[in-house]
């Protein structure tokens, strides 16, 4: 089937065409899409609520390659990076405004795509869509998206209040959209005839979830929800995008301590495990510096560990120490290393 | 003087030497860059306070060519023309959050420009910059901004309020950006050899406001505080940036209205129309179709006449109609031109 060239319906023409069928959830969300802003009513969240605000920038090569990512996914994911840094403030995502930069060789059926993922996942998370930019792109495809959210002032957890003492925990498991990204592109290169050792025909079977955890995360809204049942608020939160050792030295930065994390505390997937020895990788580097978790990295009491035990899919990885004590890493025969902020480094030297 | 190669900072560094001097005025800015998200405390804004949210994406080689578009003036015109947004809702912009996609030719000392420009609009709109994200890009400059403002409920005017009869008034001028445009295109194809009629050494003299126009727009503050001393509230507004006869059918469209658009009231800059004549193009056009005037165009309820003539660079040049009568520009003789949504076009037909 030929494909719809965007030129021809004009960038109204897009607009309308992608926006047509939304609605809006949110009593907050008073005007979406159509006019030279959207309106939002702060006095439906409740008199102490605030807003929260964040975005986004997803750039074609940088941050993905549509060779082995479906638009559809990466619709999601790109919502959804976005709702998870709402949640790592201890809030609820609300609006967001999607903005697409497209090059002449995405047609409409393709924006469709992606659209349906962004929808997908507001429709999941409860989010409206409000507002947008659309343009052509000389080369490739740029999506910034920016995120509303509300929470409660009481409510709202900053990098910056970890304590002396209190537990460090962790949600999910590390490295495991890693490990998913490696086989993409080890198949990739498979693909395009280039020998690499390891690579076969089923190479995905049983490996979906690798697969899943890289191309389509979920935030983690459900241990947030958790949280707050089990009447926790952490200390400090931000959520694991660049990698464990990144992530937690912030937190030891601007909350002014240092930090033990526990090698054999850190909650690792099997099959990132076996994939990582298939490869020759170290399963432990990849958990501590391997990208785009999109799990909550979040330090607690001491007084709140009876309420942590129970809690599902949730892991005491070490504890917040000393500023002087540095941010260490403690292995498995009691060996202290410093952590190395590696993390996901955009601006890589050449 | 050698420049700074981005990467020797790595993302983290260009963020906190980047926004490392930002103060927060703005009473509702709670918490800016730093965190997850940026934190908005709406009980600043009044009680019957309203948000409203806008985004712009801005590509190189779509929207900006960096052969004559200096990166500081780059800067502030990205934050104005999301500022204008604001005010086209008759609001008041209070937060920003910036993306930037920087491709490796692009080192701090251009970062710093480009910031230099944004944060000088914000301080002269008395704007927070809050948040946003830094990323590497294959290929060019790509800036996203989206900017928080905020409003009365009662005071919000969208594009769908206009009634038959209303007078349509527009500020400033039209189609001065776009001659501004032809100027340093015309000297840009010059200086690179290409021959074209009418360019000479001393192109830009005397035409600086030309040059302002396009390269340093304003958004109108004065004009929405003008309507509220004079006790105005325009029945529908926007801002004009792709040009008079899209934005005026946008309200039409919306309104379910007509409107008679008079050519000899349009108001047009004498240096423009010099221009114009200079390089064989028709100055109507250009003021109907020309984009990036970022001047407000709205109506005003009849009654509001003898309020609106003594405003400052406020012009009507029409009135609303009944729906049935179409979009029409009555010409210099009285004739009846249909009015054509050319516009910016963003997707062109190759």
């Amino acid at each position: 089937m030929e494909k719809t060239q965007i030129a021809a319906l004009g960038e109204f023409g897009l607009i309308e065409h992608l926006t047509k069928q939304l609605t809006l959830r949110q009593p907050s969300s008073q005007k979406g899409v159509g006019d030279d802003a959207a309106v939002i009513n702060p006095a439906k969240l409740g008199k102490d609520a605030r807003l929260l605000m964040t975005t986004d920038l997803l750039l074609e090569g940088i941050h993905f390659n549509l060779e082995y990512v479906p638009l559809k996914h990466l619709g999601y994911k790109a919502a959804v990076v976005n709702f998870s840094d709402i949640y790592a403030m201890n809030g609820t995502p609300t609006q967001i405004t999607v903005s697409l930069g497209l090059s002449a060789r995405f047609a409409l059926e393709d924006v469709e795509e992606l659209y349906a993922g962004i929808r997908l996942a507001c429709e999941r998370y409860g989010v409206d869509l409000v507002g947008g930019d659309t343009s052509a792109s000389m080369t490739g495809l740029t999506i910034s998206i920016t995120c509303i959210g509300m929470a409660a002032d009481k409510d709202i957890v900053y990098r910056n209040g970890a304590k002396n003492n209190d537990l460090i925990c962790v949600s999910g498991n590390l490295g495991t959209a890693y490990m998913g990204l490696q086989l993409l592109e080890r198949e990739r290169l498979a693909y395009n005839g280039t020998s690499v050792n390891g690579s076969t025909i089923d190479a995905f079977e049983g490996r979906e979830y690798l697969l899943e955890r890289q191309l389509k995360p979920e935030a983690r809204r459900d241990i947030v929800e958790q949280l707050r049942k089990a009447g926790i608020k952490p200390t400090a939160m931000m959520d694991v995008s660049d990698g464990l050792s990144s992530e937690i030295m912030h937190i030891c930065h601007q909350s002014k301590c240092g930090c033990a994390i526990y090698e054999d505390k850190l909650p690792i997937d099997y099959q990132a495990a076996v994939l990582a020895e298939e490869m020759n990788l170290n399963i432990v580097t990849c958990a501590l510096n391997g990208g785009e978790d999109y799990e909550l990295l979040f330090t607690c009491d001491i007084k709140d560990y009876e309420k942590l035990v129970p809690l599902d899919d949730v892991y005491i990885i070490g504890h917040i120490t000393q500023p002087e004590y540095g941010t260490l890493l403690i292995g498995r025969n009691g060996e202290e290393l410093s952590l190395q902020a590696q993390g996901w480094q955009a601006f890589k030297q050449e």
